[in-house]
């Protein structure tokens, strides 16, 4: 049901984002025609540009304008670490910690089988092929500690094991800064069985 | 600081929308990236079309891509009443209402000193123009019961009076369904000063 009034498209059109219902939409279009019309012109511009140009770098699966994107050329990371991260956002997080120098590969997902999201989806395949090019030599598992995220990383380490390569699971565990009178008992109970020692 | 890359440029261009800070323009980007890039050109190509469409009708100053638009011609509306509203989503909820079969007024904002934004901006003197027709019998002040919308429905109300024209405002009082026990103590009294008689 298209509306031919070019307001009402637009706002159709806005609630493409995530997280924007018919309101927010309104509220949106309004505001840009309104007070912001440069802005609008630039989004529109941004949306074409990134359509036309960003494709999946062929070694980390995450969006870049070349055929491998500059992380995975760069010759100050080290090639035999190997840390699997569910979306791009989750790799920001990671880099913005400055402590890891190795290599990434983004699933773009995760296993969600009432979604119809399974391993060939996520293309499991893909991520095998990188993981056993022979330079690779631990797998650092961080998908989120969701339940999809854990049964994720569940089914990879299966499959990663089989291949001879090592491989982790990023801690769970108290956050910095972390009381247990605040903390929920799983992450407290977690933290018991996941105790390191100590000097 | 412009970046040369069109990933960063689009998380960069949708925070122009009302209410998206860095955290969500990413996830906007890489939920249309990786999950609806047909959207994303539909909004690439809304934006555009509203862009070069839609101007501001010349007696209701709403959106239009006519120069009169069709609620203002419609020839089913009584001429003789204009409601203001301070933005398209107030005309809206007054049209929802079914209760309203007069003309519009659209401010496009409020008077609001500390903004910058004073009779001149919200170009008054089109509205004084437009409900001096001599056509319009009764103006109905609907800006919101903010204390912006309240020192507009005052500054407005006398420079109408002062063109002899009848001026009213939409009624306060308590919701319908409203309880007093849960209704704040300032429309309880506003309620009470603002009692009818009932029959």
């Amino acid at each position: 049901m298209r509306s031919s009034n070019s307001l009402d498209q637009l706002i159709e059109a806005l609630r493409c984002l995530p997280g924007v219902g018919p309101k927010s939409a309104q509220r949106m279009a309004f505001h840009l025609l309104q007070h912001d019309r440069r802005g609008a012109g630039r989004l529109a511009q941004g949306l074409d540009a990134a359509l036309q140009r960003l494709r999946h770098c062929t070694r980390c699966n995450s969006f870049t304008e070349a055929e491998i994107c500059e992380r995975c050329l760069s010759a100050r990371r080290d090639p035999a670490l190997l840390c699997i991260v569910e979306m791009p956002v989750d790799l920001n997080s990671m880099e913005q910690t400055q402590a890891y120098n190795g290599l990434y590969y983004v699933l773009m997902g995760r296993l969600s089988p009432l979604d119809g999201v399974g391993p060939k989806e996520l293309a499991f395949e893909r991520l095998l092929a990188r993981a056993s090019d022979g330079v690779v030599r631990e797998v650092i598992l961080a998908t989120n500690f969701t339940n999809e995220g854990e049964a994720t990383a569940h089914y990879l380490s299966e499959l990663l094991h089989a291949r001879g390569l090592k491989v982790s699971r990023i801690a769970r565990g108290l956050p910095v800064g972390g009381e247990l009178e605040f903390c929920d008992a799983a992450t407290v109970a977690q933290a018991l069985r996941e105790r390191r020692d100590f000097s």
